[in-house]
Parts: C-alpha cells; sequence; structure tokens
C-alpha cells in the first residue's frame, strides 16, 4: 500500500473494507474470485444507499448466483465485472492508468439485475477506456473457459514439458505461448475450480484437436497437417483483424 | 526482390541459384526444411573450393544425414545451422537487421563434420551477433521437437477450438499462447514432417501433464491444481533470468 501511494497510484488506503466501501461510491473488488462473495457480502449492511457494488473477477456465474440470494439494503446493488486485462505480473509496480483502454469488458446481466445498476457499471468501466460487453453470467463462464482459462492451463502443462537442458534452445515462440503460466496460482486455482466443467468441456474439445494432429503425423499425412496448420492460421490471423 | 533491394536489405539478386552460390564465399540456404537437401545437392558441384554452405532450417537430422552420404568438390564444406530467431511473419517488409543479436544458433557436428567449417559457421552466426551452441543433429530435432514444434502444434490446436462468438473475448493471454499458429503452413508442415517422431513424443509427453490438469479438475482438488500451476511458474519464471 505504502508502495501504491509513493508512486500516486491510489490517493488513499486503508486495511479496513467496511468503513471503505461505507465511503464509497462505488468499490470495485479485485481479491481472487474463491474470496469475491464472502468480503461482497461482509460489507453490503453498511453501505450507504446509491453505493453501487462490482469486482474484476475472471468467473462470474458463481458470484452471481451467490449474490442474488442475497437482500442488498435498499440502493445498494451489485452487478458482476469482468475486465479483460491484465497481465501474469503482479504488484503495483506492473499498474498501467492506460489498461483498459480499448479492452473489452464483460458486465454480467440478469432477470435479477438492475438495469439502472448495469448502466452505472458500464459508464464506470466505459469512462476507463473499455468497451462493455453485457452478458448473462453463465454465458460468461463458459466463454472464458475457452478463450481465458484453457489457455491458461495449456500453458501450464506445456512449460512442464521443459527439462533444464532444454532451456538455452527456447526462442519466441516457446516464451510467448507459455508466457501466461507464470499467473499467481494463487488467483487462478479459483478460476479453475469455480469454471470447472466448462473447463473440462474446453480440455475436451482441445484434446479432440491434439488427437487429429496425432492421426496427421502418424500416418504422415502431409495433406492432413497442411490443412490443420492452415485453418489454424486462418482463424489467427482472424484475431489480428 | 525488389523490395528487399528497395529497403536496402540486400545489395544484389538473382534468380540463378547455381551462378550465385558459385560467386559466395558462404551460402545459407533458408527455404523450406523439405527443399533444402535438393537445393544444396544441386548447386555443390559448380562450387569454388573454400565455399561454406550452410542453412537456417529448423530440423537439422534428416538434412545432414542426407548431405553426409555425398561427396562434396575439394574444399567445399557443409554445416548445418538453425539460428532459434524470427516471428510467425513472413516478407522482407519484416526483416530486422537486429535478428540475431543475443540469439542462440545451434550448429551441427557429427563425426564427419570438418571442424574447421564448424568454426567458420560459428564465426559467421557470431559476426551477426549470435550466441553459438554445437549440436549433434539428432539431439537438436529432439530437443526443438519439445521447445518449438510441440509449442507450434499446440497453438494451432488451440485457436482451433475458437467459434467466431468467441473471438470479442479473446485478450492478450490468447493471442499470446497462439501467436505462432499464425506461421507459415508450408515451412511447418515440412518441420512436422521431417521431425515426426520425436515431435510425436513430445505430444504423449503433453497429453501426460493434460491429464494431471484433468484428473486434479475432475475430482476438485484444490491443492493438486494449486501444485501444477506453482510448479509451471517456477519453470516459466525460470526462463527470464
Amino acid at each position: 500500500l505504502e508502495k501504491a501511494l509513493a508512486c500516486g497510484a491510489v490517493d488513499e488506503v486503508s486495511l479496513d473494507l467496511e468503513e471503505t466501501v461505507h465511503q464509497a461510491d462505488t468499490a470495485v473488488f479485485c481479491t481472487p474470485v474463491d474470496l469475491l462473495a464472502e468480503q461482497i457480502l461482509s460489507v453490503a449492511p453498511s453501505c450507504n444507499p446509491g453505493t453501487l457494488l462490482t469486482d474484476a473477477g475472471s468467473t462470474k456465474s458463481d458470484l452471481v448466483r451467490r449474490l442474488a440470494k442475497t437482500k442488498f439494503p435498499a440502493g445498494v446493488a451489485f452487478v458482476g465485472s469482468h475486465p479483460l486485462a491484465g497481465s501474469e505480473k503482479r504488484g503495483v509496480e506492473h499498474a498501467d492508468p492506460d489498461l483498459f483502454i480499448g479492452r473489452v469488458t464483460v458486465v454480467t446481466k440478469t432477470a435479477d439485475t438492475e438495469p439502472a445498476a448495469v448502466e452505472k457499471v458500464t459508464t464506470f468501466w466505459q469512462s476507463l477506456g473499455s468497451r462493455v460487453i453485457i452478458m448473462d453470467p453463465d454465458e460468461h463462464d463458459r466463454a472464458l473457459a475457452f478463450t481465458s482459462h484453457l489457455p491458461h492451463l495449456v500453458a501450464a502443462a506445456l512449460v512442464d514439458v521443459l527439462t533444464p537442458d532444454l532451456i538455452p534452445l527456447t526462442a519466441t515462440g516457446f516464451r510467448d505461448t507459455t508466457r501466461v503460466a507464470a499467473g499467481d496460482p494463487s488467483i487462478w486455482t479459483g478460476i479453475f475450480l469455480q469454471n470447472r466443467d466448462a473447463v473440462l468441456a474446453g480440455l475436451e474439445r482441445l484434446s479432440e484437436n491434439l488427437d487429429r494432429f496425432r492421426q496427421a503425423l502418424d500416418s504422415s499425412d502431409r495433406s492432413a497437417i497442411d490443412q490443420l496448420l492452415s485453418h489454424a492460421k486462418k482463424v489467427r490471423e482472424g484475431l489480428d483483424q
């Protein structure tokens, strides 16, 4: 907290969560996903009317479902958020005031969510430069299992094929492909547990794709390998457009 | 070729391979790996004594073995090279005069390789700023299967889980993890075919690692997931030191 103050990343710091949120108009909870519900529930009763509570967690379904069961004080609302921005690095020394510019933030909406609160959260993220996509939390979790959680798992599984003698023979390809595996396990373990079924479904789909490569290699099928690589290249290039 | 001349990447161009190599002291062949042997064999007879032939291919075993069977003219030598540098981009507009600075180049050596030629090739890559590692070609191919060819295959298999609706929900994690999948299939198909067995062995090892994740997820085993991620983080961070 002292470092964050010193570098100007924040104006004030406090260790008293309840008192801090009591003073806030908008509070964004940024703890690991498996701690979010408990923390938000602990402060909600002492919030002033008009307080908006949101978060920055990578899974949404469990959190939104748990908080939907709770009666918040009048005028206090929770809406789930997930800004798709950040890196594998941790600590205020890696903070970036432009982090959200041009990046997508998912804001969750269910039958229970107050439309005015969704609008307020949307405006909040847009004010930081983010593009907002409104989604159902279950749909969010199924999508992010494929676009974020599976890549993390794959990067971790890939980096673990490395023995010390191979390290000098890694180049940018290996490093890029495995970069996210340096992410904090205390954050990622919670994400995997909360989104277990969708991640397992993603893993199943990946295994099918790997099997196609295995079969093509096994039979030295030039045309099949070329087709698999050409399709992947086309999809990958689509991401940069 | 006209673009390469215009931007100053080269001093001269030619479409006559034999005549060009005849005039050269050192010739570096940079075609896809499955064309290298044929091209080098086609020009070797007309080389002047003292000519050094090398290449920049990602597989070495097949090439070095094939060329070792050939009687080159007196004073003409071939030594295999693999600079571990480059990107998924293609074309002279992506050329970089500093590409090799600080990067590893593997130079191959077997019982048949002339020590003087190894030394000359080593000096050549060092003059471009590269660090040279001398290796047996089979050993090179087994290592690169894990550090380069497997990551490419995994990136391609991963990018193929993407359906169009998921594209807006990809962030830097997905993009980095799959970046190499945009590489040219006409280069990579040859690499996979030439290094088939070692790549299949890498795929087997990766599948074991993925299975460990699958089992840990299946049983919602927090401690097992945390251990897998923590180990991966440690290995990944070791690459940046």
